[in-house]
Order: structure tokens, then C-alpha cells, then sequence
């Protein structure tokens, strides 16, 4: 199955998710690991498209989720800030998910930068992260 | 808002559903009025993507649905048939939703033929509806 860039656009504005978890993480510098991820969930039997979009962006993977759910998901930092942020630059989001999208974009440039060593740093990137994904009842 | 037609393909693969409702209706010969309905759901903040589409396709309503949800809706036979369904024949869905919209193509077409009229017809479009929209939780 060959995916179109604007279709793979209207199918995240529906179905994406842009997500940035804090754990804390004792062998990290200000004690707090981030992480960013990108995910897309489908019912199983639409898990070819899940496959699709990896072969797309040629990177992540596709497992299960909860159930009969399948996840395609984007975990790393090189591979967020080199495939999948440059794609929604490129094609932007046309629901207000396109504003997860920039938060979630503002904190891989945070972290790319180092600023998530520093407890100042951690504070900032927390802030972002919990203006994210509200108002979105999935 | 301008919208692609892929971005549209890709956005009710994620967030469309085909449904025909079947009524009764004792004004109707078989005494059931058949009701095909295509419809995409969204937050409230997204009305304007909504009305994007309803733009594209010179049809339907925008409404609100329940709660804070908006609702596109297309209902009327004659946009369907000649607008809604020629669309997705041309620029089709990469989901299994795809298995949906070729039901409610079939059911509109027996209908334009008026195979509703009669108490066989209705009972096999009954049938075809019956098999949509089965595995989808939303």
C-alpha cells in the first residue's frame, strides 16, 4: 500500500497523537528523563496501514496496543526530529492538533539543545507538555 | 481552509462513518423509509474543518452534535449519489472503512433503482447494513 503525504496528513489530524512523558530517571542530570513519541492507533485489521506508514517514514514499529489495538509508534529523538517533525512542517496539520504538533516540536528543539539537563530546563519542557492533548476526549 | 482531496480521503478514513439507517415509515410502500447518512465527527474547535468539507462538497450541514462535538452531515439521496459517493470511487479509502462505503454504495444504488419499495428489497438492504460499521468502536 503506497501512502499519499497529504492523506497520511488528514489521517493523523483524525487518528495521531503527538505525547511528551517525563519519568523521572536517576542516572539523567536534573533526575527527569523526556519522552517524546508520535503514535497512530487502528483496530487490527487496519494494521497495513500502520505498516504503511512505517515504510513511509522508514522508521518506528507497529505493535499491539490494548486488545485488538494496534499502534504505530516514533520514539526516537533522531528519527522524530529528522522524518517526522520535517513531514508536518512540510504538510501542516489542518485540526487544532496542528498546535500539539508545534508544542511537541518546541520540546525536541528543547532537548536537542540540552535543556533538559538543567532543572530549569525540565520545568519549561513540563509546562509545554501539559498544554498538550486537551480538550480531546479519544 | 482549503482542502486536498487526499487529506480528505485520509481524514474520514480516521473520522468518517457511512451509516443507513432504516426506519419505519407508513407512508412508504414497504412501510420503511431507507436513511443513508455520511457523517464526520469533531470537537467543537474543529467546526472549521467541517465546514471546509461541507464547502468542498457543495452539501450537507454543519451541526452541533452532543456536547461539545460538531457534526458534517450529508443526508439527501440525490448528494450522495452524485457527490459524496463519486468522490471516494475516485479517491478511495485505505482503511477497511473502504468495506463500509462500498455497502452504503450499494444500498443507494438499490434505492436510486427502488428496490425499497418492496418488502425483498427492504429486507436486503437491511441485511447490507447490518454488516457496517461492525468492530468500530469510537
Amino acid at each position: 500500500m503506497k501512502l499519499d503525504a497529504q492523506w497520511i496528513t488528514g489521517f493523523v489530524d483524525g487518528e495521531g497523537c503527538f505525547h511528551v512523558g517525563i519519568n523521572q530517571h536517576d542516572d539523567m542530570r536534573a533526575g527527569y528523563q523526556v519522552l517524546p513519541e508520535f503514535t497512530v492507533v487502528q483496530h487490527e485489521r487496519d494494521a497495513q496501514v500502520l505498516h504503511a506508514m512505517k515504510a513511509y517514514f522508514g522508521c518506528g514499529v507497529v505493535r499491539s496496543n490494548h486488545g485488538d489495538r494496534m499502534a504505530y509508534r516514533v520514539r526516537g529523538q533522531e528519527h522524530l526530529l529528522e522524518r517526522i517533525i520535517p513531514f508536518f512542517v512540510e504538510h501542516p496539520l489542518k485540526t487544532k492538533k496542528r498546535l500539539d504538533f508545534e508544542k511537541f516540536r518546541k520540546v525536541l528543539l528543547m532537548v536537542e539543545a540540552g535543556d533538559h539537563l538543567t532543572s530549569d530546563g525540565i520545568e519549561k519542557i513540563r509546562a509545554i507538555a501539559g498544554q498538550m492533548n486537551r480538550g480531546r476526549s479519544r
